[in-house]
């Protein structure tokens, strides 16, 4: 059974983890959003795919979810003192990655070739595929009236102001490869992540939702008993959807493609719900990814 | 007295080094070649401008000469790991500064600017001024028929085959700062480093040599007692003039300009010959390069 995986940064790397540790790497493709991306100090960074290949190479850092383990911050204390902008961190392994992805990129590689080569590189065998070859940010419309791409409202702002709405930037022309990968799709299961900032980006891709459609998609709630477990999900659901944080908030926005929601099991009701699942959907290692993933897969029939 | 000094790379940020310890910087302006910068990584490379720059400001690797004291090597150890040529070592902190300068270039600022604004975050308060602000390449023309970039010759080749001619490859312009800093000069010193490396990149720049046969001009040889201190200036006279490595040989070739040649004690004749002053040319320590910039700036009655 081919299957495809779509993931944004720290939670659905975790999900991708387990599936990566349950399917032979040859019938797992994972779609990662690029709608985070920037450029930063002339490079290009592509946040969310990093997490998911430091992830399944095993380097990214325990503690913060995200950049290197044993990372060292030299390059960036001499960037400080020569003025540089430093409201975004960046270590010195983390580093020459982006410096490489950048010098591909100018030399004329697409983003899916350069993170083939970087998955190489590090040894990850899944295929990850950017959702798309071209820029498309992810944009945050505040309820103060001021907008600001992605990163400037989390890094900056501290993920705190309310947004009134997000808007996608850009092309909105997914890669051949995605389309392709969809194409030859069995089934699709949406990581655990921010809707509005990981996985809308993809899904609003021309072609994308009526391949969904047509497929058994799965998607596993980013909220639990209320809360998110990382990021300002909450907050988000409050300020754009004006409602209480729910699983059902989430899902509400994959309406017309979502075939199978999987809840938490605190947030499991007293009698089972059409289109509803229950499981322990709290990542905190890998036993639980793969847990997870297993009966995700059980319940694709994989 | 307003004095241009014109500098290379490691020999002549030593000079550089004493003058600055001498002059009042508003008297001193340093141009430096730029014909060995490169792009390598995506990255926009000045080795003579950042080795006179971290001469200046103190933080030079006292051993290599070149790239900064108590530096690191955690990017360029990964960005091997990812199959990036590593021919040229770039430490950590030195790659701050090619991050930062190739980011301002890439804004638009020139690289005159972008060097004021460097020096200004080392604290160097001579003024350096790139030779030009647009590319211009010394481009070696060997013996075996090959040519290729400077550092390709020094540092892939180890500076071995025999050049037959030395080429400029780009713009002829020098950059106005330049000439106007030749305008406003009363006095030119022309530093220890390889003639066809370092200083005739400069001095055939369209309206240079015009200006410094204006001005009365002091070159210090580069060749002590048959040999280079640094670098394989002894093999390119022998394979380029056919001749013998000889303070002479080197001043041959700034025929039209040059007023005065200094050469080492070692290599004084037994009687003074017209247009060559003998000094200690060698400047092992901060005592030494003073030593000499005094004895230049009483030569030239500053």
């Amino acid at each position: 059974m081919k299957l495809v995986y779509l993931g944004g940064g720290v939670g659905g790397a975790k999900l991708l983890q387990g599936l990566a540790a349950e399917c032979p790497p040859e019938n797992l493709t994972a779609i990662i959003n690029t709608g985070d991306d920037f450029e930063h100090w002339g490079l290009w960074i592509s946040p969310d795919i990093d997490t998911s290949m430091y992830t399944l190479a095993g380097v990214i850092d325990p503690v913060k979810g995200w950049g290197r383990a044993e990372e060292s911050w030299n390059v960036f204390e001499e960037m400080k003192a020569l003025g540089a902008e430093d409201w975004f961190l960046l270590g010195d392994r983390d580093m020459a990655v982006h410096l490489e992805r950048t010098r591909r990129l100018r030399t004329g590689s697409s983003l899916t070739e350069v993170t083939q080569h970087l998955c190489q590189a590090f040894g990850v065998k899944v295929r990850l595929l950017p959702m798309t070859d071209k820029p498309r940010a992810t944009w945050m419309h505040l309820a103060d009236g001021r907008d600001m791409p992605f990163q400037d409202w989390l890094v900056k702002e501290g993920g705190v102001p309310p947004v009134a709405y997000v808007e996608y930037r850009g092309t909105d022309a997914p890669s051949p490869q995605v389309l392709a990968a969809l194409d030859a799709a069995d089934a699709v299961i949406v990581g655990p992540s921010n809707p509005w900032v990981s996985i809308l980006p993809m899904t609003t891709l021309r072609g994308v939702a009526e391949r969904l459609k047509r497929l058994p998609v799965i998607a596993v709630s980013p909220i639990i008993a209320g809360t998110a477990v990382k990021g300002p999900l909450v907050s988000m659901i409050a300020s754009i959807l004006q409602q209480q944080a729910t699983p059902d908030a989430v899902f509400s926005l994959y309406a017309g493609w979502l075939d199978t929601g999987v809840i938490d099991v605190q947030d499991a009701p007293d009698r089972e719900q059409p289109g509803r699942i229950a499981a322990p959907i709290l990542l905190p290692d890998l036993a639980a990814r793969r847990h997870l993933a297993r009966r995700l897969l059980d319940i694709l029939g994989a």
